[in-house]
């Protein structure tokens, strides 16, 4: 552990009302020990780095500007937020940042008042904010009181269309409401579309002195010393033609870019705007993701996400790993369906290294295509592809393919178009926590008709499921599999084309089958051999799909055990539910079987380690084990109490 | 019946290409014949009248100049498709529009290789577009081959986010594609957001003959005759600073507004856009809702929907009602207790008038709010409003909802959030078939932790959810209800507040339980009272709550049943689900129980009156005697086949 950096003036903030005390030039030193403070304590957590770093002197400058928590920050996404974490009263817990029992890498409202509105999902914020506006307005009452309302959203996070339909409704109620465009030019991956690139524009256009503040008064809202830069960018844009900007025309008062690490800058501009503005404003920043660190500027990634870290040298603590990647498997495992096939291609929604589709931008950037955060059109979009005769595979992760869910019934189910769904982190997924948890994919898509519905078991399985969905050309297809490394079987030279609906059996035993869907399989076959050491052998079976049923598989089970347990990664109303359906409608049920399902919880299961989040969910093998042992009425003699 | 049109131009129309054999000014006929042959069509069957009547030039034109089935046309939401399923050949059956097995009241993929890509929910074209355009440069072959595409979106669609993502990622690849934006400033409902008053304003600022053409190279996009114009039009804009427009930023060539009732006009821009293009086009016309026939013209909402009515009149068939309609219910319900609770304020996606929010809008316009089509920030935006202390009803189509899902679940429910989900149009919902079915919010949403899930009976169940909800602060509460009349009970002077969780015994019988989630109450009554001819009298249940469920209850039923049978309007994964893990979970399948659960089966159902499409599901009255009669073991010696 490096030692801990010298902070004299931010040991003096214990709440943002602390701010208040400093000037300016103070509030800049205090940005810079609040950036090697957060450097620090993520060399011990692991965690979100960049995007935090590219924002602290906004941090700062927003608590000491407005009034926290009776203003309500959003920052959208939540990975910016440790250093505001560490400001509002949470730095004697900031290293217990993403470790089970320990501090949210996300903002969350059940952790702080300085936390309105969590977030994690993207696009989020304008909404958000507008809420707390207009709830303002009519007189709502909440802890810390309403006051302002500012959205701190990223140039990633805007091109999702919701952060659109926010804007919209904002200018449209003309409410007073902030909005801070964190424009670093990078989301997770570099961004990509055109919002994109006409944000580049505007910043290439005009040194960040000169405002562009064309349009309905926004050159009020500018300091005193900008006022005649501001006059003279206005009549050089009337000259140029260019005009208001695509904020204005959304209603916005839209003033900048400037330096957002210039704190003086940032402050000057901050109070101006708090004390004159009416109507929804955009304040459009330009900072640098990964700031002030050097291995992360210098990153791909900006330090988007690390492991922990030695702060001198940068290099990070990888812990080694016994087997690749379900996320590496599938896309080393398409890029082999590709070059097969030349009308296959890969739809993900600004998550090309996170879906294992960097692979194949790489082989095949023609039939790659990121369409920035914008889940809702990724699907459509590769419907349209299957109706254009392409083989599309659009991956998202379960959590975000929510996003889209309207656009998988309406135009890929209904219309039968062969899309095939590469759906990753299913089940709990760790760190992110609830927020990110691939919880409910299987019953939403399960009841869709004419969906086909699978999850791969190992990464073996993983690899047919692909070479499954690549040959099924007869309506969608998805597949999911989790967060995290395989189990380490051998890979197959080949993939399999699996039999559609059909599953297969592990091991013939006897009393009791267990049925399991995706990868609890692994811990299934733990509880099998300390069940052996009890005298009972279960049947295990992995059914491979949820949809359609391998109804010849499981009513044969059935009719030969006393028990039937299923067991799968997802809430209740997926597998087990069809298969409980599956049951009923053939009278199984009328002569007495004993069924179980275990599900996850009926709850949102907070951020640890995998296993100990499938511990709380009572799925692993020792919970396993003993639903085996209490639907057979045994008594655990063997239990640690007994 | 009103005589047919004389339509000896249309006459001659079997196929788009037919069209090729007139001249502009015979094609301006062909519209003006189309304008009336779509007039008496709908007159006999009643259907969306308004948006077709404003692009009958429109169809006429992109028919004529594009090379279609080859070129694909995407109509946004469909509405607007009869006038474009009468050239395409299906003029023969225009008159069973929206009628069982008669032509669909949207486009469909499966009735005519004309419609490349169905549609209902709004703003997916611009998406299907782009995906097309992509698959015909990457080879990808379909019925009818792969040429241009053509997105023809009204200005109330291109307000949801999703509109903006196909546009960033368009403009972001850059391909050659068409959207036709059509203005008619409305969608159902008059359109609202910042968006709207955009367009209002670029139609204000200038004649439609000048075009505004500024950057880009638009200019070479407009035909000879408009070139000089277009070039002083660029010239007054340089003048007047108002430069490139919101989709010009967006990479966009942008060509407009024209008057798109003008046919010469329109096929000299569609001829040279067609002619010139490269990468994406955006053509803004304006045309009027309703336009060439008065009653629709004048209408409030410019004929968007009518029953079958006088064509010379334009007097409706209404049919009388029975009963106030469950949407009527609600929105005077909501109504009631916003009377009583200032915190009380309502959100809609454009829909005002089929939420029955209008009446609401009406009486407290402060605390309602119209958010356009904008379902994911609608969800979120309700959220930040309970969380800033206000009460907010969140009105919702069940299929619209889907739309926000994402934000239902990151948002609302691992917040906490009381948001309050007003569920309509549960269940099938009859002539928009199929898009519009709300098959999917029960499990959808009652595999949320946390969220309380209600379905009312009847009109006076609802009145109590709604209280219910109104007093339910503590977590986010959903109801849902179907579309059209209530089944005539009583109302209450009072509604009532629910215990959460608790259900309702109907009736206390023998041998069977049935237990009605939802309004198929009425058909499980019905059922009952035709056993009872037959010697079983039922017990019936009215569960209210499908999360958290009667516990008590349900053990109960088991317990003193030799069967229990559950119903709902919804697909699988919902009540019975639930139900089943309850019954399983408590050993009760261990010594027997015969359970069946009634859901909606595993198909899409295509429109027909609702009554035709639960007979398709098999869930009426007949239905569930059958299978309380089958349960049982009973030969139906009174059916009618013995």
């Amino acid at each position: 552990m490096s030692a801990r950096p010298d902070t004299p003036l931010l040991d003096q903030v214990a709440l943002p009302a602390d701010l208040k005390q400093f000037s300016d030039t103070e509030l800049a030193q205090v940005a810079q020990e609040l950036r090697a403070e957060t450097i620090s304590a993520v060399s011990e957590t692991g965690g979100h780095l960049g995007a935090g770093l590219g924002v602290v002197e906004l941090t700062v400058a927003l608590h000491a500007i407005f009034d926290t928590p009776r203003d309500k920050v959003i920052w959208d996404v939540g990975h910016q937020c440790y250093p505001h974490k560490i400001l509002t009263g949470r730095r004697d817990r900031i290293r217990t940042l993403r470790q089970q029992d320990g501090l949210s890498g996300f903002t969350k409202r059940s952790e702080s008042v300085f936390d309105p509105f969590g977030a994690a999902h993207s696009s989020t914020s304008i909404s958000a904010a507008l809420g707390f506006a207009v709830a303002r307005d009519l007189g709502g009452q909440c802890d810390g009181g309403l006051g302002d309302a500012i959205a701190v959203i990223g140039d990633g996070s805007i091109s999702a269309g919701m952060a659109y339909e926010a804007m919209n409704n904002a200018g449209h109620l003309n409410k007073r409401l902030f909005v801070v465009l964190n424009d670093n030019d990078m989301s997770i991956a570099p961004p990509v579309g055109a919002m994109s690139s006409y944000l580049s524009r505007l910043y290439a256009g005009e040194p960040f002195q000169e405002f562009k503040a064309a349009a309905k008064g926004a050159v009020s809202l500018l300091p005193e010393p900008f006022r005649e830069g501001a006059k003279r960018a206005k009549e050089m844009i009337k000259g140029m033609a260019v005009g208001g900007t695509l904020f204005e025309e959304l209603g916005f008062s839209y003033v900048g870019p400037i330096d957002g690490h210039d704190m003086e800058q940032l402050l000057l501009v901050l109070r101006t705007m708090r004390q004159r503005a009416t109507g929804p404003v955009l304040l459009h920043i330009n900072t640098k993701k990964g700031k002030g660190y050097a291995p992360a500027e210098n990153a791909r990634d900006r330090g988007h996400a690390t492991a922990k870290f030695d702060v001198v040298t940068g290099k990070q603590q990888k812990t080694p790993s016994n087997a690749p990647s379900y996320t590496s498997v599938f896309g080393k495992a398409l890029v082999d369906e590709a070059a097969r096939d030349d009308k296959i291609c890969a739809v993900t929604a600004a998550m090309p290294d996170g879906t294992g589709l960097n692979l194949f931008a790489e082989r095949y950037p023609s039939r790659c295509f990121d369409v920035a955060i914008a889940e809702q059109h990724g699907v459509t979009f590769s419907a349209a592809l299957a109706a254009g005769g392409m083989k599309p595979f659009c991956a998202m992760y379960s959590t975000f393919l929510q996003r889209g869910y309207d656009q998988v019934v309406h135009d890929v189910a209904i219309q039968r178009l062969p899309v095939r769904f590469a759906i990753d982190r299913a089940g709990l997924v760790g760190a992110d926590g609830a927020t990110h948890a691939g919880s409910f994919d299987i019953a939403y898509m399960a009841n869709l008709p004419g969906m086909v519905v699978m999850a791969a078991a190992d990464e073996a399985e993983l690899m047919h499921m692909v070479a499954t969905a690549a040959a099924h050309n007869d309506g969608p297809i998805a597949f999911r599999y989790p967060r995290g490394e395989g189990v380490g079987v051998d890979l197959p030279e080949q993939a399999e084309i699996l039999e559609i609906g059909k599953g297969r059996v592990i091991q013939h035993g006897k009393r009791v089958a267990l049925l399991s869907f995706g990868t609890r399989l692994e811990e299934v076959r733990k509880a099998a051999e300390t069940l052996a050491q009890k005298g009972i052998t279960p049947t295990i079976a992995d059914a491979r799909f949820a949809k359609p049923l391998d109804e010849a598989l499981i009513l044969d089970l059935a009719a030969n055990h006393e028990a039937l347990i299923t067991i799968e990664e997802g809430a209740i109303g997926g597998f087990g539910s069809h298969v409980a359906q599956l049951l009923a409608e053939n009278a199984v049920f009328d002569s007495g079987l004993k069924y179980r399902s275990m599900v996850l919880p009926d709850t949102f299961i907070d951020h640890a380690s995998p296993k100990a989040m499938y511990d709380s969910a009572a799925m692993n093998a020792e919970h396993i084990e003993a639903k085996v042992l209490d639907v057979l009425g045994i008594t655990q003699l063997n239990s640690k109490r007994a």
